[in-house]
């Protein structure tokens, strides 16, 4: 059955606003003070954002389920002709999957700030405040910096790519524990974005937000969280292509 | 095959009791003294909690396996002619989803209390040994924890009305994982209830058994995992239908 | 195809094997001294268990995977006719599949002292010697211990036996989910036997083997995780009929 | 479809290269200084190192996805055909297999040190940076080290090898969760190598890169994770054909 443009719209916005939604709720679980869940480990962190990619898409099945401007771009580079049944790749289509995947991340990033509203309004760093909504790196060197960014998007997008291949009934738990793995290994250097709007997104919200005692929302850092995974997600969608 | 509604009643009142004998189980092992899982932490206790689901959903595959009030009424607002074959959705059958519910969670937290039976009965705050059976929030206020309740129950039974869309077999594991999800992301201001009869069921209990040196059963709070999840699942409902 | 009962014997030593090597694996992974794993945590057991279920049941396919006279005895209590295709449920073949499950225990014990051979020659609390082996109740109370071991053994065939009745590919998958989900919840007060085999063969192999610096093989304990999971498993096949 | 033997070499280096270094990421991020996952802990680990094995896995389908000369060797003893469609069981192709794992676990180590380069810059201990690229026992004893390499491959080969056995959809991720069971299991005294490409191609990676303040690639162990994986791969080979 074909789907509208409109679908494609809504079901990213609802299935990454999901994702973000649990994203952040996780970091927030982990860092703001007096949450269940403090000082939960980089095991609670990784399995709580492959969760939330597992919700959203579950939530975003209809459009197939970016959620991400990297596995989109991938799937251009990647030559392919339809995006899903209906829906052509082109230069409409692909920025409507861009506003779907921003919008849902910033509604995400919105409703991951209520859910947290009280632990916000407790004293903590600045810095942790922000680290709810953005990724930064332990050690700031921007090239460096995009080339973590660069490999850990380039397996996501390039092990998705390959989903196609073998038959499993996984779905969703795939790609779910794809971005498990993906922050269990290569999340240590900046936090894995590996998705320009799961970063964007959520740091325009951060500066919106009237959160209690926020600090800077880190904009010199923000290009580097959006131009690595884009190049990540292309680059897979060459090799895929090249390997077929 | 017709499912009747008395075979409905037994299979809710089995799969939910298995559920809080198993959560309340992993409660109690992570805060209770001398346990062997004294102080394992959040990924513990969320594992715990989603694997009480997954057993719990195989138990009671007869009845579509709500074993939660907030899912009975997210099925009513989605909408739904029948809960399983040869079950309509009117108001007797509702309550038979409910009286089962509600019994079988107050089974399991007594078989829960069994199973734990000699480390109730050392030393503790009555806050820890209430914490077993019922959620409490980390920082109190009403408004915003019923808040974070609806959005915890909101993803849940949001995500569990798209899984007919995506063929996949995972079954009871997907319920398992997004409630996983859930407790990751979202349990960390109020403990996660989202199921009204997971924290009602148990309080009743907590409140009838004679428990060596236990305190209040926080009455003033029992509301608020009664009404954010009900809400929250209605709200689910309608959401899934509003963009089917 | 039929299957010979001596089949089922050589494969319910090999599975049962390594679910030992794997469980008593983990556990010296995690309290042995000097060790990788040490001090890893009650999340590092559960799942170290359960993923010596998944191995063993994959390598047992061929006689059902009891791996555990308790999965064994529930079937009988449940009324079934036949083990697997030719082999019946009789006398005979009962004590085969006890006869494979508590030898093919003895080797894995064997196995992973081997394994941490090294590691048993460090000094250590006898106590966490025999630990590796069999399991030891954090307050002694043999009858709360039976009762928790009758609850965790029925949770674990009672699924079991739900099994059928849903359709999944999850396979071996599920039982070992299930055993984490035990593990998590209700291993806290006597570390989860669940399994006749799997506490008492190793026991014996501990009270047979030179291991440096050893203690008694506390056998006043040792009927507890046998009559406990026995009774369990009884219950969970008497009630999985009475519903069916 | 045919294989050729040109898109063996391919698949293999291309799914070895993911395995290490989403592997040798794991580590990096639990033993290098400032990173997001320092001190994360065994359970880290082993899913960092499992899931690596998913990614690995579904990116080289069309080889069968070795991605280890131990389980090339498993399927030579196990007396099969061939490796996959059009692509017979020679001496020729087997170099070709074990070619295929040592360089893309060559160049799947040199990615990982890129990914986290700014954290290799930081002072940390030799052993500490060796310990990303290679395994090192805790206590060495170069034999009973052999022996402990020699279970663990054993499970993962014979398990694999029973795969085809049993129904599921799993797929990639049986293997996976084997590899996080034996490494929860059975890698407390080596770190389970289980593999030569993987600890022998990150070993000659260490000895070349000029990683700042790197010290001894410790070549007199580095036979014991080559020759106990090969000798446990053929037995596990040699049982699953004896009780085929």
């Amino acid at each position: 059955m074909d789907v509208t443009i409109g679908q494609v719209f809504i079901s990213e916005v609802v299935g990454t606003a999901l994702l973000i939604l649990l994203g952040a709720g996780v970091v927030a679980n982990v860092i703001l003070p007096k949450t269940k869940g403090f000082n939960g480990g980089w095991i609670v962190i990784t399995f709580g954002w492959g969760l939330a990619v597992f919700a959203g898409v579950w939530a975003a099945w209809r459009s197939g389920a970016h959620l991400n401007p990297a596995v989109t771009v991938g799937i251009i580079a990647n030559g392919q002709d339809q995006y899903v049944e209906g829906v052509d790749v082109n230069l409409v289509n692909t920025l409507v999957y861009f506003a779907g995947e921003m919008i849902g991340a910033m509604l995400g990033a919105l409703l991951a700030y209520l859910a947290y509203k009280k632990h916000f309004d407790l004293d903590a760093d600045p810095g942790t405040k922000l680290a709810v909504f953005a990724t930064a790196p332990e050690v700031r060197s921007p090239l460096w910096n995009v080339l973590t960014e660069v490999l850990g998007t380039f397996v996501l997008v390039f092990v998705i790519l390959n989903f196609a291949n073998t038959p499993t009934q996984l779905g969703p738990l795939a790609v779910a524990l794809v971005v498990v793995g993906i922050g269990l290994s290569l999340g240590g250097p900046t936090g894995y974005a590996i998705n320009p709007a799961r970063d964007l997104g959520p740091r325009i919200v951060h500066a919106l937000l009237p959160i209690k005692g926020k600090g800077s929302s880190d904009w010199s850092y923000a290009w580097v969280p959006v131009v690595g995974p884009l190049v990540g997600g292309a680059l897979a969608g060459l090799l895929a292509l090249a390997l077929a």
